[in-house]
């Protein structure tokens, strides 16, 4: 028996499967606030505990780190089936500092081919809440 | 001959052929400031001209509408050739009055799995700008 959403009637996906679904992710997109507008933006990442982590170089992400406000998305969806979930990380940004990334090699040494250049940054989306949402086949 | 993001290289999409991959998907992502933070949501949504049209239930979207600044965006990532690219609408919401909605018979058929429940609103983002960027299969 699955929760459901008492909104929206969807299948509530619980916070550790929330976890698993954004362990074997690779591309999410990014929301932040920039000139009082949110912007989307699609980044790679990874998973380090709750945290989404992710390279950047000297930019717009980079100059909003330091506690500003961010959510993190991902899905999945089959058009024919008309299925599909998502997961939405809702925290603030926190910069890594250098002599923390010495333990993110992993992080290091992905690639984020969505932005060129030397990523001396890195960027963790700290959580407040993890949530994730399901849309059934049968409907 | 490509344009290039001078500041991360990437490939530039033009107007025109954002509109044509804005037309081609079903799914995207709404972002929204909601409680002085980003939020970002999947939905699925129809194009109208340069708008992005979709249909919710009284809510958190909803509640929003009115001019308020939204971003939307949609984006296809091929994670073996680790090549892809995405499309940024910036702009704000505006809701779809009654008579309006007479026009968007293809909208209001749209389903939305996302969300259950009568959809008696259909808002747009109408948008401000719009942009694309591609990820090369050569980097």
């Amino acid at each position: 028996m699955h929760q459901r959403d008492t909104r929206t009637g969807l299948e509530v996906i619980d916070r550790k499967a929330c976890l698993e679904l954004l362990a074997q992710e690779e591309l999410g997109r990014l929301g932040l606030i920039e000139g009082g507008a949110p912007l989307v933006l699609p980044i790679n990442y990874a998973l380090d505990g709750d945290q989404v982590v992710f390279r950047t170089a000297p930019g717009t992400k980079l100059d909003l780190a330091h506690g500003h406000p961010a959510c993190f998305e991902i899905d999945d969806y089959d058009r024919t089936a008309r299925t599909g979930w998502s997961v939405v990380v809702r925290g603030h940004l926190q910069e890594i500092t250098p002599v923390e990334k010495a333990r993110w090699e992993r992080v290091q040494d992905l690639p984020d081919p969505w932005a060129e250049g030397p990523k001396a940054h890195v960027l963790a989306v700290v959580p407040e809440s993890i949530t994730g949402r399901r849309v059934s086949e049968k409907r």
